[in-house]
C-alpha cells in the first residue's frame, strides 16, 4: 500500500482532550472551540460525552454544548456514550453520531470502565443496536491497543478480536487507540495491519497519544498501510504537556503540518486550526501542546 | 532497504544544543553533562566548538571542556571548527574528531557563516586537508537540507552537490541537517535517498530539529532507507521548547525510545540518558524538551 491522497482528521479535542484536562471550561468556551474547529475545516468533531457527571465532570454539560452548536450539514459531530442511558441522553440532544469505548486490556477495562471486556461488549450491544435502528453512525474505540498501564503490551490477537467484535456488532469504524502513548512505529504498523486485515482498511481509524513523542512516527508508519482516518486533538489537549506522565492526544496541528508536507489533503486550514488551538490553550492557562502551534502562530 | 539492526546516536547536545541556549553554564556543568552522556552509553559526543567567542560565547570555554574530559578510548569526542585557526585550537586541545558546518542555502550561508557556499567550501578545504593529515575524522554538516528560513525549500540537487563536495574534500561523513525543522517525512526520505545514492549510505547521518514536531517521523522515514547514524541532543537542547519559533534539536531520549521499541540496538541506557537530560534541563532552569524524559524520569 501507499499513503492515501486524502486523510480525514477526526478532531477529538473537545471530548477526549477536554475530559482529561484539570481545568473545566464554560459551555460557551466549548462551543466556541467546536465552532472554530468547524470553521478551520474539520469535518468530524467529537464534541462531548454522555457519561456520568460524577466520573467525568468535564463532560457534564454536553447536552448544553450540543444544544448550542450551530449544526452544519457538512460536519459530523459525535459524542461518546457508555451505555443505553447515555445513548438516550445523546439522542435527546440530537446527536447523529456516537462512539463507544472499550479496552483491549482486561485489567484496564475493569479499572477504567468497571467491567470485564466481555461485559463491556454486552453493554455496548443494545447501544449499537439502538443507534443503528436510528441511523446513527457508531465508532468503537479499542483502547490500550499498543499497551496498557497495568499489563504492558497487549497481544495483537486480543486487539484484533475486540475490533472484529465491534464491527460484527454494527460499528462502522474502529479507532485503534494507543491510550497511553507507549507504542512505537513498527508495533503500530503491525497491529493496525492485522486489524485492517480483519475488518477492512476503510473501517480503521488510528488514535495516538504523544506521551513519549512517538505519535507522528506511528501515524507515518500507518499511512504507509493506507490508513486514511486519523484522530487528533487541537493543541494536544488531554494532559498538560509538561506534567509527569502526561498523556495528551497528538496535536492535530502537527498531524496536519506533516500531511500537507507530504502532499496529502485534509481540507483543513492549518493557520485557522493553530489559532483555535492557541485560543483553547490560553483558556486552559497553559502553552499549546502543539509544536506547530507554538512555532508558527503564538 | 529495511531498517538497520543497530543505530549509532551522535549526541550533539553539548555543542549544537548548548550553543543555542540563552543560559550559559559552567565548564564543570558541561564536563558533567558529557561524562553523564558517556556513562549512559553514548559513543559519539560533539562536545564543543572552536569558533569565535564573539559570535558564540556559549562555546568560548571549549578548550577547558576538552582539557577536563576524561578521555575514554571507546568514546569519540568531536568539536566543530569553522576554519584553520579553529582547527589549530582544536588540535592543541587534543581533539581527534571534527566537524565543519556548511549550508545548502546560499542566503543562509551568507547570513549565518558570512560567505557564499563556494567560499565556505574553500575555507573548509585546508581544514579537512590538515585534519586528514593528522588522522582526524571529519564530518560535514549540510545544513538547511530540507528548508531555509530565507529561501524556503532548497533544491535537492543543491543538497546532494554540497554533500558530494564534502566527501570529495575528504570528509568521512555528512550530516544531512534540517536546521529549521521544517521538513516532513516524504521530503526527508527523498533528499536523504538522493544523498545516499551520491555518497554511499554508510557515510550519511541525519540531523533533525523538532520545531514542528516532525523529527521522529522523519527519522522513521530515513530508517526505512537503512540510515544508521542519527543525531540527537539530550533533553532536546538548543532552544526552549515553549518559546515561539524554538528550534531545539530532537531529543535523544525520544529517538532511543523509538529505536528500542523497534528492536533496534543503540548501546544506550535510556534511563541513564533521561537522567542526564533532566539534570541539564534543571541547570538551564527549564523543563526537558524530551517527552520521554518528562514522562518517565522527572
Amino acid at each position: 500500500m501507499s499513503p492515501p491522497r486524502r486523510v480525514q482528521i477526526v478532531e477529538v479535542g473537545p471530548r477526549d482532550g477536554l475530559q482529561n484536562e484539570a481545568v473545566n471550561i464554560s459551555v460557551e468556551a466549548k462551543v466556541a472551540l467546536v465552532e472554530a474547529l468547524a470553521a478551520a475545516g474539520c469535518k468530524r468533531i467529537e464534541a462531548g460525552a454522555f457519561v456520568s457527571p460524577r466520573w467525568v465532570p468535564q463532560m457534564a454539560d454536553s447536552e448544553l454544548v450540543f444544544g448550542e452548536l450551530k449544526k452544519r450539514a457538512s460536519i459530523r459531530y459525535s459524542a461518546l456514550v457508555p451505555n443505553i442511558a447515555g445513548y438516550e441522553r445523546a439522542r435527546a440532544a440530537g446527536v447523529k453520531e456516537i462512539a463507544v469505548f472499550g479496552a483491549a486490556s482486561e485489567t484496564f477495562s475493569r479499572r477504567n470502565i468497571n467491567c470485564s471486556i466481555n461485559d463491556s461488549l454486552q453493554r455496548f450491544w443494545p447501544v449499537v443496536e439502538a443507534a443503528r435502528a436510528d441511523g446513527v453512525f457508531v465508532r468503537g474505540y479499542a483502547s490500550c491497543a499498543l499497551g496498557c498501564p497495568y499489563e504492558g503490551r497487549i497481544a495483537p490477537p486480543a486487539v484484533v478480536s475486540m475490533c472484529r467484535t465491534f464491527i460484527e456488532m454494527g460499528c462502522s469504524e474502529v479507532a485503534v487507540s494507543d491510550t497511553i502513548g507507549a507504542g512505537t512505529p513498527t508495533q503500530a504498523r503491525d497491529v493496525v495491519a492485522r486489524v485492517a486485515d480483519a475488518i477492512g482498511l476503510e473501517r480503521v481509524a488510528v488514535h495516538f497519544h504523544d506521551t513519549y513523542g512517538q505519535a507522528l512516527a506511528n501515524i507515518y508508519a500507518c499511512l504507509q498501510l493506507g490508513v486514511a482516518t486519523i484522530d487528533g486533538a487541537v493543541a494536544g489537549l488531554g494532559g498538560c504537556p509538561y506534567a509527569k506522565g502526561a498523556s495528551g492526544n497528538v496535536a492535530s496541528e502537527d498531524i496536519v503540518y506533516m500531511l500537507h508536507g507530504m502532499g496529502i489533503e485534509t481540507g483543513i486550514n492549518l493557520e485557522a486550526l493553530c489559532a483555535a488551538g492557541n485560543v483553547i490553550a490560553t483558556r486552559l492557562g497553559r502553552e499549546s501542546g502543539s509544536r506547530v502551534g507554538r512555532a508558527l502562530w503564538k
